[in-house]
C-alpha cells in the first residue's frame, strides 16, 4: 500500500492503496513509519506522491465507521502521529499532490515542506465539517500558518474544497505543473534544498518550521477526546453514512 | 434607524439612518441589541447591510463632538460592546457592504464572519487617523488578523481609504458583486453555513474565531482611557472640525 | 561612505560605499548613528537609499572574514543595533531600494516602515543560507511579519532571491517604480504620513509596529553565540570562500 522509490537521495513514497489512497489504520501506520524511518536509512529527504488523479481521498470512512471508541481512539492517535512525523521531520518533505485532494489527504500536504499540486480539474481542501467532522485545532493552526487566519476561517468553517488555480492563488500549494510533472518538480525542491550549506539550510528550517512542531507540544488528550466525543455523535454518524450513500449512488 | 427583514432563518438588520448611516449612540445600542437578541429569536443568521451607495460612514462625528467625557466614555463602551458583540456572536454574521464603508462602517465589517462589498467606485477603509483618532488596539488587532500585519500597518498608519478591487486583492473583503445582488450573495454565504452540520461547523467556527474572540478579553479600561484622552485633545478635535467644515463646504 | 540630503523634512541617508554598498563595520556604525540621531536633529521622515542599480550587497564578507571571534561579535552585535533602530525608530523611514538588495541589504528592508523598489531585473532575498550562515531569529520574525510564516519558510530556508515582480506579489515590498523615481516615490511616501494629524499617526504606528520592536526584547547574548560558533564553522567559511571565489572569477 506504500510504494518506495530511491532517487538517488531523495526518497518517494508512493501512496499505493487502491483505490483512492484512503487512509486505514494500515496505511497510516506504514507512512508513518516510513517517515520517521527514513533519515536512518540513507534518505536525504522525502517526496510524498499518489496515483494519477487522486493524492489521498483522506481518511478512510467506511473502514472508521466499523470502529469502536477503542479503536476510534487508536486511529485518531495514530494519525496525529502522522501528522507530527511530517511537521518534526528531521529532513525535507515535498508533497507531490498528484490529483484530487480532500479532507486527510490536504492535511498531509500542509504538513510537509512545499506543495507541487497537478493542473487542471482537481481539487483540494479540508472538508471536514461537510462530513460532520469537527477541524481538529492542530490541523486549524497548520492552515493559520499556510494561508493566514482570515482565510484559514473561510476555507475550514466552509468545509471547502478549492480548484488547483485557487489553491495556488492563496498559497495553499507552491507551486502547479502538469500531472506528469508533479513528481519531478517536487523532487526538484528537494534537490535544491540538498545543495545549500546542511547545517545552515537544517538550523533555518527548524527555526522557520518550529511553530508547526509547536502545535504537537500541547496535551493531546483533550483534544482526542472532543473528536471522539463527536465522532460517535448522531450528527457526524449520519453525515458520514449520508456520504457514503451519495458515493455509493454515484458509483452506480 | 435599522430595518429587519427576514429570509427564512437568515435575518438581514438593514441600518437605515439618514443620510449617511452614521453610528450614533441609539444606532450603536440598537445594532447590538439586535444581534445579541437574534439566537433568541428564530434567526440563525443574520446579514448586515447598508443602503445602496453608503454601507455605513463610521461614528456621527458631529453628535460625538458635543458629548462630554462621560458621555464620550459610555459612547466608546458602546461601540467595543457593539464590536464585541460581532466578534462573539453564536451565530455566522455576513456584511452586505452597500457602498462606501469608511472608518466604523469598516470595522463592523472587518468584525463579521464574511464581506460582500459592491464593486465598482466605493471606498473602504479605516481612516481613523486622519481624524485624528489613534487606532483602537481591538481593531488593529482585527486588521491584523484580516489581512496580515504588514497591510495592517500600512492601511491603519496611513488611514487609507481603498477601492473595492484592491480590497478584494488583499483580501479586506471576501468576494465583490454588482451592487443590487450584494445582498443576496451575503444572504446564499449565510445559506451554505446553515446547510451543513451544524455541530461541526459550529465548532470549526468557534475554534477559527477564538482569537477574534480573544481580543476581547484583555481589560479595557486602558484602552479606553487612551482613546478618550487623544479625543478631547487639540490635534483630535482640530482634525474632527476640520473635517466637518470640509464636507460642509462639499454638500453646497 | 554616507551621504545626506535634506529634502526639507524628510531626510534622504544614501549608502555610498564603492562599489556596492557592502557593509563593513564603519558603515554599520554610520547608519545606525544617523538613524538614531536623525529625530534630535530636525528630520521628521527617513529615507534610506543606495546607488542606481544596487542597494546594498548585505555585509561585507571579504571584511568580515578577517575577523576574530571578538570582532565578529561586536561586528554582529552592532548590526542587531543597526536593526533595532529601523524597527524602534520614532520617525518613519522608507526603503528606497535601487537595484539590487540581497542579504543584508534585504534585511534593512524589512525592517523599514515602506519599501519602493526599482522595477527591472534587479531581485531582492535573504540568501544568507547560501553563504552557510543560519538565519538569526529576528530576521526570521521580521519576515513572518512581512511575509507571512509560509512565504518566510519558503524563502528563508531555500536562501532564495526573487525578482522584484515576484517581490511585489508577496509583499516583500510594497510598490514598484522606475529606477529613477525610486527615491521620490520613498519621499512621497514620508511626505503623506507627516501630512496626518501627528499624534494619531504616531500612536498608530506604534502599536501596528510594537510586534516589530518586540523582537529585540529577547536577551540577545544566546542568538548571538549561535551565528558566531556557526560564522567559524567549516560549512560557514567554506561557502563564504567559495562565494568569493566566484565573484572573482565573474569579475575577471
Amino acid at each position: 500500500m506504500l510504494e518506495t522509490i530511491d532517487h538517488g537521495p531523495v526518497r518517494e513514497l508512493r501512496l499505493a492503496r487502491p483505490p483512492v489512497n484512503a487512509l486505514d489504520t494500515g496505511l497510516i501506520a506504514a507512512l508513518r513509519a516510513a517517515i520517521a524511518g527514513a533519515p536512518g536509512t540513507g534518505a536525504r529527504a522525502l517526496v510524498l506522491s499518489g496515483r494519477p488523479g487522486m493524492f489521498s481521498a483522506g481518511l478512510d470512512v467506511p473502514y472508521l465507521l466499523n470502529l469502536d471508541r477503542a479503536g476510534m481512539t487508536a486511529a485518531w492517535e495514530d494519525f496525529y502521529g502522522l501528522m507530527e512525523a511530517l511537521a518534526t521531520s528531521s529532513i525535507p518533505i515535498a508533497a507531490a499532490i498528484t490529483g484530487h485532494s480532500p479532507a486527510g489527504g490536504a492535511v498531509l500536504a500542509i504538513f510537509c515542506d512545499y506543495r507541487v499540486m497537478a493542473e487542471g480539474d482537481f481539487r483540494i481542501g479540508l472538508n471536514e465539517v461537510e462530513v460532520g467532522i469537527p477541524m481538529p485545532p492542530v490541523i486549524h493552526g497548520a492552515m493559520t500558518r499556510q494561508v493566514g487566519a482570515r482565510q484559514a476561517e473561510r476555507l475550514l468553517v466552509g468545509g471547502l474544497m478549492i480548484p488547483a488555480a485557487e489553491a495556488l492563488a492563496i498559497r495553499l500549494v507552491d507551486e502547479l505543473a502538469p500531472l506528469e510533472q508533479v513528481v519531478e518538480r517536487a523532487l526538484d525542491f528537494c534537490r535544491r534544498l540538498l545543495s545549500l550549506p546542511p547545517l545552515a539550510m537544517g538550523f533555518t528550517r527548524r527555526l522557520a518550521r518550529g511553530d508547526l512542531a509547536c502545535l504537537f507540544e500541547k496535551r493531546r488528550e483533550l483534544e482526542l477526546d472532543t473528536l471522539i466525543d463527536a465522532w460517535f455523535s448522531d450528527e457526524t454518524q449520519g453525515a458520514m453514512r449520508a456520504l457514503l450513500a451519495r458515493l455509493a449512488e454515484k458509483r452506480g
